[in-house]
This record gives C-alpha cells, structure tokens and sequence, in this order.
C-alpha cells in the first residue's frame, strides 16, 4: 500500500510530510507555519493541529499493516506541554491489528525531542 | 470574557465562526471549504478537522465559564459516521467546572442535523 | 436476549442488581458494601468499582440491541466528584449501533441522584 | 510515601498485591480468583476487574511521585485480547507529574506475558 500523504487536501493544507513509512510504524512531519498558530503572535502549535496529526500517523500505522484505508473509531490524545514553533513529528506505532479493530501509540515530539503529546486511537480494521 | 474566534491563525485557516457563546454553552460553525477534504474529490470532512473543532468547541465552553483561557488535558473523540460536506455544527456544554479540571461534552453535526462525532474534553482550570 | 447479571460471578461478588433493562437502555443498581469502600474507614466507594459499573452498563446497553454479549473495544470514565456510600446506579444509553462498532454513554449518580461520573465505550458489535 | 494496597477494603476483596513500588514505576499482582470470572464457567476476568487494576496502578505510579494519593480525573483502557485465569500483571509508568496533572500508561499482561490490556489515565496533582 503506497502511503501518499499529498492525496489529501486537508493534508496539503497543513503542510504534512512524510518521513518514513514501514507496516505498522509511520513517522511524520509537520514543519511550522504562522497559519498553524494558537494565537496571533503566539509560537504555539494549535492544539486542533496536535490532535490532527496524531490521527493521521495512527491512521497510517494500521493502515499500512492491512493494506487498505481504516476509518477511525476513536482518538484520544493527552496534551503534556506546549507544541512550540519548529517542526513536530509524530512517530506511530501499531499496537494491535486485529480482525475488527487496530489500535495505534503515537508520540509527539517538538524540534527539540521533546514529547508534546501522546495519542492513542481505535481504527476499524473490518474489511 | 470575549469569544473571538478569529484571533486565532489557524481558526481563520480553516474558516472556524462562532454561532453562539453562553458561559457554559457554546455552538461553533464551520462551512465546507475543499481544503478540508479527506482525499481528493471526496467529500468528507477530514478527521482532523473534526477532531479540531471538538477540542475548540470544548475548551470555549469552559473557557467562558472560567473567564480566561484553559489548556486542554485531554481529548477524546468518537467518530459515528462521515462528516459530508455542508456544514459542520459543534455545541459544546461544560459537564463540570471544577477548582482544578472542567470537563466538556461536545457534539458535532452535518448540514442535515445528523450526529457524526460526539467528543468528551477535559481542562486545566487551574489558574 | 436476557440479561442475567447474576451469571458473572464478579457481579456476585460486588452485589449488582439489574434496575431496568430495555434495548439500548439500561439501569444498574449498586448498593454500598464495606468491602466496596476505597479505604478503611473511608465513605467512598473504590475508583475500581465506578468504572467496573460503567463498562457494564455500556455492554449491556449494547447487547440489548445486538442479542448477544459484545467485547469492550475501550472504555473511558471521567470521574467528577466521589463516589459516597449509599448506593449507585448507573444509566446507559446506546449511542450508536453499528455493523462493527457500538457506542455507549453512561450516567453515574449516587443515592442524592449527584452525577458521579460519565462514561463512554466502545464495543465490538461484529459477529 | 509507603504504598500500602491492604488498606483498601476493595483492594482486599479482589485480592491485590503490591509487586515493586519505585517512584513513578509500579507492579502489581492479581491471582486468579472464581469470583474475579467473567461469567459462570468461564476462565477469562472480568473486564471490571481489567479496569479496576489499571487505575490503582496508575494511581499509585503518580502517587509514588507526588508523596501523596491522588485522584483520577479520567481513566481508558483498551481491551486487546481476554485476560485468562492465572494471573494479571500491571506495570505503571508516570508520563507526566505536572504541577496540576499527572499521566501515567500501565500495562496489563496475563500469566504467559501476553499484553491483554493498555491503560492511560489522568490523575490530579494539585495539592
């Protein structure tokens, strides 16, 4: 399965890149830009970007291991400090593929590797 | 405490508008834009954007409860079924206010009136 | 289907009763035992008997609507203020039943009808 | 702080055990008991008994840190596979002890080692 994270709009129009893409382990990368922002003249990250990007690599994660797109069933991500201005990379990990539903890890680290957040979500893997 | 949805960068981004603000109580719209898009000619809101618009809608219910900006601890989204394009309606109602978490549940709607994602949010109210 | 909540030998063990059981909605009953308190002395019931109450009540709300037991997917419980001795009863509430996915939300209240905690869960509704 | 798991009436009744306690990294133990089962006959725990055992190693993960116990905001818990008869193991790690909030991930294994259930939840720091 070819992962292509430019087919998406949305995608396009956070700037989201990715990095490596392996069966159950993605990794991407969202680079700054001032539309991104929390406030004006903030140098945050908008928490709706965090929770987007942590979907996305979760989704990936399991998608890559069944071969096909799986529509999420839930997400969950826990905020632990400001995602500031740099660049944030979301590594994803498959925790479970099963015959109904995948769950993925996923951490969040700004440029300077700390961790920003942490996502877990259920993926429906039911054909 | 004012609700001015469009000092954030990203708000304006994806096109956020606020419907109405009570403490308490919130409604937030968003209209379809393709940017918004899942994939390329679909059209589905993407996951994101809905994940986005819960955690905004949440942290503005507690927010106007609070009087000033809470950061969110986490977020948990259920996705029910495809968020089509129109428009997307998110009413959010604090469940709890308290001396150091609030807690928020959100519901989103399509255009038709149809429950596509509930989510459940809780803040730092700590000052 | 029947629901016979004196088949599990854990529910034995804490005592739950069933209040009401229609599809997609469900009631539980939970009276105060000293062996359910968080600690001696304490007036509380135990954190573990707040969430146990809530997966069960989901699951039940959603197999009154499939006919059969379903697995938890996951299970999130928001805990807004103790739980006092007396007794607990639990309403839950089938959100969504679909093909592969349930979701469930739950009320908690205590004697003084004070909501407790919340709950949602997923449940696997695949065959 | 001495992390003393008989002082709770519950904590007895499922018959707990405290395996290793170091700040911030927990193990605990729960035996099989007929009266843990899920349902009559069955060899599998409840999954009320899953989710009691996450919290309380969680719990205490955050607890060993800040000297004192602490309440949970919000727990969740995704059930991978059953828990069979034997034993259940919680290992609990503290992600975060902020000054408001801490997070700690537990994980859940059967007797074999197999990992039946991930836990992540939230608990109140704030004195």
């Amino acid at each position: 399965m070819e992962l292509d994270v430019d087919r998406s709009p949305f995608h396009r129009l956070i700037g989201l890149e990715l990095v490596q893409g392996d069966p159950g382990l993605i990794e991407l990368r969202l680079p700054w830009r001032d539309e991104l922002g929390r406030a004006d003249g903030s140098d945050w990250f908008h928490g709706g970007v965090v929770s987007a990007l942590i979907d996305i690599a979760g989704d990936y994660a399991i998608a890559s291991r069944v071969g096909r797109a799986v529509p999420t069933i839930d997400l969950r991500v826990d905020y632990l400090r400001p995602a500031r201005r740099g660049e944030l990379r979301a590594v994803a990990r498959a925790v479970k593929v099963g015959r109904t539903v995948g769950v993925a890890d996923v951490e969040l680290r700004d440029a300077g590797g700390a961790l920003v957040a942490i996502g877990r979500c259920a993926y429906s893997t039911a054909g």
